[in-house]
């Protein structure tokens, strides 16, 4: 009887996660609250009619409104009748890509994706808390990417993503200080890779099918308990264990 | 002969720093561009005053306004008649605090402390890339802190600085990404922790007085070549070496 609140789920990996999710029997996973930022697209609405109210659409327009936030948390916590949330995955981002180097990058830019990536899952995060306490799991994902590893940054120079790479070094250690900040409440923040995944974002030319990716992701996020508090992990994908550098997908922690 | 421009130099480390580099003959520091954010404070006025045309002040009111960047690099260009600038010194930060859990950190907070510590040094680094191109050292230093190091959280859940925590993570990532992609010109690009010193943002209590920390930042400064590109390192003070945890003070890399 597993719910969850699922940010981005209109498209590439939050919605597959909806649809891979919406196959467990219901006494798995009873609820899902798929949250967009705009109307609904066509593939989430048709997940949604064919759920029996197993999903729940929840808009919010602008992640970094405390007031838009905090409605959808509300909505979240009426639908549930106090039996509080037991995962949020926080997956919404986004990489604008930047031809050049890095000089190319403006500043409204690199703002404009901090407020996405790293404001808005902080905001989610804070404003779901109360949710999150009351619910069976305590745990919080951040969909974060292998390529915001300082450590593997030389692995990922083909990657024009200046912006993003630098907005999830800070997701990672926005995991980080929340982990260690709420662990003696029994929650587990954990940050994960979904590896190269062809979705829009990460183009056709990825390494991983959508479904494959996310199967990982899935399983990891359903997995995943204290022992995993405060950890950065990189999905697990048969065949791809033993690759080297960016296309390796062995389900290690990655260094930061 | 060598030039430098340092951004945050009304107080604490950054005025120490230009007046620490006053200290050394004009055949070795032959011009520094202390910038500031407003109109000038005493302390930097006294040195400007004394200091024979040696310092120039440059007033950047927005670090985010690319209007106002390359207006202070088309001022520095000129100062220097076509001879390059040798050294960049992004020590400008801001750290509010915050009293509670990493909850109670709002959105525009948290994205005015990225908006000062990140992009802004972006900004000023894309901006002044031609002048430093021009310089005989190609040496950007991004003035970061332990406290910005994910490996390192543990060391400081003492600190309530979690913003600041969060855009330091992501400014050691922006080194990293500099360091990657100019490289082959000749650049160097350093990260440095300048260990908790007495300044206004360290408060009273911090470890060292503000002369100690900046010595070693200086000494690391002055002396950095291209073997350091893309390093995070610690100051280094006599006495402090073999400390535990967040007061050690030993001059070696510091882990992502």
């Amino acid at each position: 009887m597993t719910s969850l609140a699922i940010t981005g789920t209109s498209r590439g990996i939050g919605l597959e996660l909806v649809r891979q999710l919406l196959d467990f029997p219901k006494d798995q996973v009873s609820k899902i609250f798929a949250i967009t930022r705009s109307h609904l697209d066509e593939p989430l609405q048709r997940l949604i009619d064919g759920s029996h109210g197993r999903i729940e659409n929840i808009v919010i327009e602008d992640f970094c409104s405390a007031l838009q936030v905090q409605k959808a948390a509300n909505q979240i916590q009426e639908s549930l009748h106090g039996r509080g949330l037991d995962i949020l995955v926080n997956n919404a981002g986004i990489m604008p890509a930047s031809a050049g180097k890095i000089e190319s990058v403006t500043g409204d830019q690199m703002l404009g994706v901090f407020g996405t990536n790293v404001v808005g899952a902080h905001m989610i995060t804070s404003n779901f808390l109360p949710l999150l306490r009351a619910g069976a799991k305590k745990l919080a994902v951040n969909v974060s990417t292998a390529m915001g590893s300082i450590a593997y940054a030389p692995r990922y120079t083909f990657a024009p993503a200046h912006a993003y790479k630098i907005s999830k070094a800070a997701m990672n250690m926005l995991n980080a200080q929340y982990a260690l900040q709420y662990a003696e409440e029994g929650f587990t923040f954990v940050a994960i890779s979904p590896g190269w995944i062809k979705t829009d974002l990460g183009s056709q030319y990825a390494d991983l099918e959508v479904a494959t990716g996310v199967t990982s992701v899935r399983d990891i996020i359903l997995k995943a308990d204290t022992s995993m508090n405060g950890k950065f992990v990189n999905i697990r994908v048969s065949g791809w264990e033993e690759a080297e550098g960016a296309n390796q997908y062995n389900g290690a922690e990655i260094p930061w």
